[in-house]
C-alpha cells in the first residue's frame, strides 16, 4: 500500500480523533532498498510494491495520514504488526513445490513460474497423431458430391479435436477402401506418430478388414475389438510395441467417432501426464433416459439454467451419424454399465465439450 | 445399418418365428447408387452408410435375416417405413443455418461445416495486443534479483491469458519507470495493435502519470479511471479513435491484473463477436463472504464435489499480490454491486479460469 512504514507498536492508541506523530526518515523508491532504519517515533514513506525498511513491521495507508510538515506526519490509525505488509515466503516458501506434476500451464501457472524466475520447465511433449479416414463413399470437402456419396467429416473434425486435446498432428488423409493404400498409410503413421487414428468403415465387413490389417501390422496387435460403450461399439484398439504406436479404429459415424476419440484421447493423456479430470457440471436431468444394457452409455445433453437452481440437462436425441446431435450438445453424461438409466430430476455430472 | 433395403410393408407380419421371404436384387456398394429398383417381394443388400435403392423405405438389420440361398433371404423382423434410414435433410435441411454468428469453432462445428462442404468460413480476426509491464522494481525472468526487486510476472502471465482468449500478440516488453520510454512503447503499440495493455505502477503517483500519459497520447483519451470492481480499482481505460486502439492500464498486482484483463478482454470479445458467455458452474458457498461496498466483487474459489450434491465453493483468501490465490483457484464468483455478500450454503455461479 502507498503509505508510511512504521513500527506497529508506535501507532497504538492512534484513532480518527487522536493522531500519533512520527518523524519521516526518507521517501523509499520502488525497486530500491531503504537507506535508513526505522526506529521508534519515526517512519518512512513507501510506495505500493516497495520494500519496507529495517525496523518497520507495518504500513499505514496514506489515507490515514496527514503531513504535518515535510519531516513529520500525523497518523490516525492503529495497526497490528504485519499490517499491509507481504512477508518474505508468504506467497511461496523456499523449497516449496509451486506446481505439482500434471498441472496444465495456464496464465496463473505461467505467472507463478515467472515469479520464481522459471523461464523453462519440464513438460510432456505433445503426442504425434496421424488421422486417416477411409471409405469409397467419402468426398473431400470442396469436391463434387455424387449420388450415394458424403463429404468427409471425420478428418477435419478429428484434427480439430486432436489440436484441442494438445496433440501434434503429423498428417491427415482420406483414403478409398483399398487395403494396400490403408496398409501403406498405417505403416507411415506408425513410423512417425505415437497415435494413428483410422475412422470409417462402419459396416461389419470393413471393420473386419481393418481389424485384420491392424493385427497383421502391429505387434502384438489388436487387444480390443469392440468397446462396452455406446456410442463406440465398433472401436478397435491395437498397439505396436516396436514403434511405440497406439492404433485406434474409430466408428465411421462422425458423432460416434468424435465421442470415442475424445474419451480415449483424454484417458490416454491423463494416464500419461497425471493431469486431473476436467471439472464436470452438475445438472438435473429433464427426462428419463434409458441406458444401453451391458455397456457404458454416453448421453449428449444441452444445459439450461434453471430458476436459481442450477442447470437442467436436456438430452439431445438423434442418430449417431448426425452432426446436429454434437453441435447442439454442450457435453455428455456417462451412465456407467449396470445402471438402468437416468431418471427425471436425477443429479448428473456433465462433461463439457 | 448393414442389412437389406426393403419395402417396409413387405415385412408386416414377420416375427421371430414367422419369416417373410424376399428375393435379393443386388449387393449395393458403399459410395455407389443402386443399379436396381426394389419392388414388392424383393430387397437389396446395403452396407452401413450406403445409399438405399429406389423403392425401398427401410433397412432390416442382417441380425434379423437368414440367407435362404444366394438369391433369397428370410426376414424375421417387421419394420415401419423409414426404419434404420437417414432421410435427405434429416440432419440439416437445405437453406438452414448450420452455425449462428458468435459460434466458437470447435471439433463438432468444424465437422458440421465439413459435412456441408464448407472449407472456409468468415471468422473474426484475432485482436492484436501489445503487453507492457512497467516498474523500476521489475526484473525479467532469469535475471539477477536485487534487494527490493521482484520478477516480472505480468508480462508472461498476461501473454498466456491473451493467447487463451484468442488474441494475437504483437509484442511484450518490460520497461523501467521512465515516461519517455513508456510513451515510445505506447505509440508503437497504438500503431500496430488493437489493444495496448500496461500493467504495473500500483502506487497512486505512478497511476496518475500513466493516466495523464494515456490521456495525452490517445484521442479522445481516458474515459475511465477506476472501475467499481474489486480487485480492479486502479484500472484506467482509454481509447484512441484515429488508430482504433483501446488502451488498458491494469493494476500492478499479478492476480488483480489477470482478473481485470480476463474480465475486460472477455467482455470485449463477446461484444465484438456475439459469442455467448461460457458456461458457469453452480456451487454452494462453504462460508460467508462479505462484498466490497459500492462495487462488484470477484471472489476466487476452489471447487470441491459435495456428497452427490454438486460442488461446494471454498473462497481462496489471500492478498491480490500473491500468485497463490490464482493458482489455487478454479474460478471466481462475481458478487454484483449492492449485494452485501455471499452466505454459507448460497447457490453461486462460478466462472472457470
Amino acid at each position: 500500500m502507498d503509505g508510511y512504514a512504521v513500527i506497529a507498536a508506535d501507532t497504538q492508541g492512534a484513532s480518527d480523533g487522536v493522531p500519533v506523530f512520527l518523524d519521516i526518515m526518507e521517501e523509499i523508491e520502488i525497486g530500491k532498498p531503504a537507506k535508513k532504519r526505522v526506529v521508534s517515533g519515526t517512519c518512512s514513506y513507501v510506495p505500493t510494491g516497495g520494500m519496507i525498511p529495517e525496523g518497520a513491521d507495518a504500513v499505514v495507508m496514506v489515507e490515514y495520514c496527514e503531513l504535518f510538515d515535510q519531516s513529520c506526519t500525523a497518523v490516525y490509525h492503529a495497526l497490528a504488526s504485519g499490517g499491509n505488509v507481504v512477508q518474505i515466503g508468504e506467497d511461496v516458501e523456499k523449497g516449496e513445490t509451486i506446481l505439482p506434476r500434471g498441472t496444465r500451464l495456464a496464465a496463473a501457472q505461467i505467472g507463478a513460474l515467472a515469479g520464481n524466475s522459471r523461464r523453462t520447465v519440464e513438460v510432456y511433449r505433445p503426442l504425434k497423431v496421424t488421422i486417416l479416414s477411409t471409405g469409397d463413399e467419402l468426398v473431400q470437402v470442396g469436391g463434387e458430391l455424387g449420388l450415394a456419396q458424403v463429404y468427409d467429416i471425420n478428418t477435419p473434425a478429428l484434427r480439430q479435436l486432436a489440436r484441442e486435446i494438445g496433440f501434434e498432428e503429423v498428417k491427415t488423409q482420406v483414403l478409398p477402401d483399398q487395403e494396400e493404400l490403408l496398409e501403406k498409410a498405417l505403416r507411415l503413421g506408425m513410423e512417425d506418430s505415437d497415435l494413428v487414428v483410422i475412422s470409417g468403415g462402419s459396416s461389419q465387413g470393413k471393420k473386419d478388414i481393418t481389424a485384420k490389417l491392424l493385427d497383421r501390422l502391429a505387434d502384438p496387435g489388436v487387444f480390443t475389438h469392440g468397446l462396452a460403450l455406446k456410442p463406440g461399439k465398433p472401436t478397435i484398439l491395437a498397439v505396436d510395441e516396436p514403434s511405440q504406436t497406439i492404433l485406434m479404429g474409430l466408428p465411421g459415424h462422425p458423432a460416434a467417432a468424435l465421442m470415442v476419440f475424445r474419451l480415449l484421447a483424454k484417458w490416454l493423456e491423463q494416464w500419461r501426464t497425471g493431469e486431473a479430470d476436467s471439472l464436470k457440471i452438475p445438472a438435473s436431468m429433464q427426462s428419463n433416459i434409458p441406458a444401453a444394457p451391458g455397456k457404458d452409455t454416453c448421453v449428449m445433453v444441452e444445459l439450461f439454467p434453471g430458476d436459481g437452481e442450477g442447470y437442467t440437462a436436456r438430452p439431445v436425441l438423434g442418430k449417431s451419424g448426425l452432426m446436429r446431435t454434437l453441435t447442439k450438445a454442450d457435453g455428455y453424461v456417462r451412465i456407467p454399465m449396470g445402471k438402468e438409466g437416468l431418471k427425471t430430476g436425477e443429479l448428473v455430472w456433465v462433461e463439457l465439450f
